[in-house]
């Protein structure tokens, strides 16, 4: 499986390195980030040559920062003609869930979306609550 | 209200300064990351001299990376001196939200916290699933 980033700025590289800090060098991953000089012609063809670099086909997932935003815009654009997979909203847990998923025997891009947006939800968590219910255990 | 961004390398850093890419530079927000050759000891530090900053009081909302890392628990351990409320698996979607929130008339921290964690679960999109439902339309 093979894992694109992309967003606004420099997250998409820092969501990749910070994951890396947890689980590892990571190969089959490349992020990718908009900058206020950039256009969005040129983000998009650098998603579309890793997409064509990864095979082009079912084994590729994209994770982009932002409903409507240009870098999810950008992804969205290429759903057409590539047989991508699709996640928006990124955050660390859902990041690392994917690293790891991967390692599992059914690791289809389809296994390892329903898996993660299974546990998207909880995922984030209002600590002061989490504490208070543990702390009266 | 002020925001304390914390998470294992440039994470924090890249959200904040992603989200001020769309929503403007932001005053009261800082970022601290976590990097290899740091010990957690100067991170609470750090995290508890921006806490003592921002007056030390109820005004304050940490979000981190994820649940139960370094950086998450450099925070908790400061949830028993301040009165600081702390949201875990921080993503762009909910940290423009804290953006806008404290522009609201109610900007007390439990009314933008009750928002963003009723929001959460909403911010991470299966794309695919999202735009054949919508494309049936």
């Amino acid at each position: 499986m093979n894992y694109i980033f992309v967003s606004h700025g420099d997250l998409a590289k820092s969501m990749l390195g910070s994951a890396q800090m947890i689980v590892g060098e990571q190969t089959n991953a490349v992020a990718f980030g908009l900058y206020p000089k950039d256009d969005i012609g040129s983000l998009k063809d650098q998603i579309k040559a890793a997409i064509e670099a990864f095979g082009g086909g079912k084994d590729i997932i994209c994770f982009t920062d932002l409903f409507s935003g240009s870098p999810f815009n950008a992804v969205v654009s290429l759903m057409g003609d590539y047989p991508i997979r699709h996640i928006t909203g990124m955050n660390l847990p859902i990041v690392l869930e994917a690293f790891m998923s991967r390692m599992n025997e059914d690791n289809s891009a389809t296994a390892i979306c329903t898996k993660l947006l299974a546990e998207a939800p909880a995922t984030i968590i209002d600590v002061n609550h989490y504490l208070a219910v543990n702390l009266e255990d």
